[in-house]
C-alpha cells in the first residue's frame, strides 16, 4: 500500500489461473473460491486485505474465472492486475447477499474448495448457500503449484534474502550489553524497513533462557554480558515475498557448554543444506540435521522440524518434517533451522533460506553462520 | 510486539471467560475453539499471531477453559495473560495431531462454534475430527459480548481517538500540491506509528477522483491545486483497539458543485451523530444520514452503509446499515461515516468514532468536521 507495487507479470498470472483451473478438474472439484490472502495474491496479483465484505475468486473447473467483489471495492479491484487480465468482475451492494451470488456462479456444485486462510465465518457462509456441495480446503490444489517457485518468485525470494541478511550484518551496531529486547528488536524493525520490506513479519530476540524458547518474541530483558542470544527476524517485500533468517550472536565471550553445542548445531543445519537436492524427501533433510544433534547427544533439544516452504507466506509448504516423503523439486523454496534449546539457560538456531536447483540447492542467506560476538 | 503490552486487567478476562461460556451453553452448543485473532485476545488477553499450527482455546459450556498450544509455544502462552488467570494449558508435540486433541477435550460434542476469522484449512480439520458435530461461527455468541463495551475498553478506543486525531492535525503540514499521494500516505503512516499506534491498518488519501472510490488506498496521482482529497486512515493501539477516522481536505479552494454537496454531508453525519441513543436501531441511525443526503437529490452517491462497530477490530457488531434492527445500548461503539462520490469527478466521507452513553453518544473524534483548506 505504502510502497509502490511492483508491475505484474500478467503471462505468469495467466498460467498460474490456468494451470489452477486444470488442477480443480483434475481433483473432481467444480470450482476454488478465494478469498483475500496469499493464495488471491498468487493468483490474480490482487493485494486486497481481507475484511468483512465478501470478495472471491470463482475459478471454474469448467468456465473463465470470475471475481466477486462489493461494489465499493470494484474501482480498486480493477485496478489490480484483475483489471489487466481482463478477468470478468461481479459486484454485489450492500443489501445483497453475496454468498448466494458466489455460489450462484457455479450451479449444481458438488465439491466447493475453500482458501485455506479464509475466515471460517465465510466459509460457513458459503457452505449454507451451498448446502449439498461438499466442502474442502483449496490448498489440496494451490499448495501444488504454489511451492514449485518460477524463476522469477526466486528472484522475489533471493531480494528478500539479501534484505534480511543486510539487516543482520547491523545486528552487532545495536546488540549489547544493558540493552532490553525489545530495545534492540526496535531498531531491528526499523532496519527491516529501511533495507526494503514494506512489513515487519517478526522479531524475535531471545537474550540468555528466552534463546531457549523457540517462539519468544521481545521482552524487557536486559542483555547480559557473555549470553548469547538468538536473532530470528523477518519481513515482507512489497511483491509479497517474505524473508526469514535465524543467527546468533554472543554478547562477549558465551559460555564453553555453549560453544559445544552451537559447533554441533552448525554441523547439522550445514549437513541439511548440503542433502538438498532433486529427488530428496523432506524428511530426509529434516534427519539429516538430526542425526547430527542425536549423535551428539541433543536429540532430546531439537523440539521442532527442521523447516518450512516460504514464498508468499512466511510459512507454508513443504514444510522440511519426518514423515514427509515429499521429493524436492528445482523450485521448492524452504527454511533449514535446527535449534538445540538448554531450558532455562540458552538457546541456538540457525535458519537459512534455501532453494533446491537442478543440481543442488541455492543458499539465499550469505551472513557468516559461526557464531557472531558482539561489543559487549 | 515491539510494544510493550499494558497489563491485563485478569478479573475483566475472568469475567468475559465466565460470561461467553454461559452464552455458549445458553446457545445450546458444547464448545466454542477459538483461535489466534480478536476474540481469543478479547476472551484471555493472548495476542498470539496465527499460524499453521494450532492454537486454540477450548471454551467448553460444561467445564473450564483449556488452552491447546504448540509445545514450542508454551512459554509465549503462560507468559500472557493464560498464565496469570491459571487457565489449563495443554501441548502438542510436532508429530501430534493436535486436532483431535481439540475435540477430544468436548467428548460427545453435538455442536462446536469456530472462531468467525479462523482458517477456514483449520475450522475444516476440526470438522474432520468431529464429522457427527455440527459446525457453526462463535461470531453469534461472542458478537453479543465484544459489541458492549465495558468502560475501560471504552478508554482505549478514546485513547486510540485521541492518538489518530492528533494525526489528522498534522495533515495539513504533508499534503500539497503536486505530491503524490503515496508521498503523504508515507508521512501519514509515520505520524500514526509517532501518535502511540503499533501498527498502520490503512491510510487512504483519495485526491479528485480518486476520493470517488471509497475504498481507494493510495496512489502515484499528484495532487492538482483546487482538489479536495478524501483522507481515511487508522491504526491499532499496544492494547489492540483500533482507531477509524476520516476528513477531507481541499488543497485551495474547491469547485463549488463540491461545496455544496460537502454541506448536504456534514448536517447528514452531524445528523445520524444526534440521533444515537439507547433503544434507538441501528437502521435508524442509516436512515438518519441517508434522508438528509437523499432529499438534496445525491441518495444514488451514498453507495455504502453508514457505519461499522470498532473494538479489537476495526470492522466488528454493530454494523449501521438499513435492516439493523438492533437496539442500540450504553458502550457500543461504531463509525459514523456517510458519503458522497461523484465517479470521475470528486467524493467526501465524514468519519468518527462514536460510543453509546446512557444519555446519548459520545464522540470519540474531535478534530473539525468543516472542509479544511491547505495550502495549495
Amino acid at each position: 500500500m505504502l510502497a509502490m507495487t511492483p508491475p505484474a507479470n500478467l503471462d505468469a498470472l495467466r498460467s498460474r489461473l490456468e494451470r489452477a483451473a486444470a488442477a480443480t478438474a483434475a481433483a473432481g472439484l467444480d470450482a476454488l473460491l478465494v478469498s483475500p490472502g496469499p493464495d488471491l495474491r498468487y493468483l490474480t496479483g490482487y493485494d486486497a486485505v481481507a475484511l468483512e465484505r465478501l470478495t472471491c475468486l470463482v475459478l471454474r473447473a469448467a468456465g473463465d474465472p470470475v471475481v466477486v467483489v462489493p461494489t465499493l471495492e470494484r474501482a480498486a479491484a480493477v485496478a489490480s492486475p484483475i483489471g489487466g487480465l481482463g478477468l470478468e468482475v461481479t459486484t454485489w451492494d450492500e443489501l445483497d447477499d453475496p454468498y448466494a451470488l458466489t455460489v450462484g456462479l457455479v450451479p449444481a456444485a458438488r465439491r466447493l474448495a475453500v482458501d485455506d486462510r479464509m475466515w471460517a465465518v465465510k466459509a460457513l457462509a458459503l457452505r449454507a448457500a451451498a448446502p449439498d456441495a461438499e466442502q474442502s480446503a483449496a490448498g489440496a490444489v494451490l499448495r501444488e503449484l504454489r511451492m514449485r517457485k518460477d524463476p522469477a518468485e526466486v528472484d522475489s525470494l533471493r531480494a528478500a534474502g539479501e534484505a534480511i541478511d543486510r539487516v543482520h550484518a547491523r545486528v552487532g551496531d545495536w546488540l549489547r550489553a544493558g540493552r532490553t529486547e525489545r530495545e534492540v528488536g526496535r531498531d531491528i524493525a526499523d532496519a527491516i524497513i529501511a533495507e526494503g520490506h514494506v512489513s515487519v513479519d517478526f522479531v524475535i530476540v531471545g537474550s540468555g533462557p528466552n534463546g531457549a524458547s523457540p517462539h519468544h518474541e521481545l521482552s524487557d530483558r536486559v542483555v547480559q554480558h557473555g549470553e548469547p542470544v538468538v536473532v530470528d527476524i523477518g519481513g515482507t517485500m512489497p511483491d509479497g515475498y517474505c524473508s526469514d533468517s535465524t543467527r546468533v550472536y554472543s554478547v562477549g565471550e558465551p559460555p564453553a557448554e555453549f560453544v559445544a553445542y552451537y559447533d554441533v548445531l552448525q554441523r547439522a543445519q550445514q549437513a541439511a543444506c548440503e542433502l538438498v537436492a532433486p529427488g530428496v524427501s523432506c524428511e530426509a533433510v529434516d534427519a539429516a540435521a538430526r542425526e547430527v544433534i542425536e549423535a551428539a547427544g541433543y536429540g532430546e533439544r531439537f523440539v521442532h522440524r527442521t523447516g518450512h516452504g516460504i514464498g508468499l507466506e512466511t510459512h507454508e509448504d513443504p514444510y522440511i518434517v519426518s514423515g514427509s516423503t515429499l521429493a524436492l523439486e528445482p523450485g521448492m523454496a524452504f527454511s533449514v533451522e535446527p535449534g538445540i534449546y538448554l531450558e532455562g539457560a540458552h538457546g541456538a538456531r540457525i535458519e537459512d533460506i534455501v532453494v533446491c536447483t537442478t543440481e543442488g540447492a541455492e543458499l539465499l542467506n550469505q551472513r557468516p553462520r559461526s557464531l557472531e560476538v558482539v561489543g559487549g
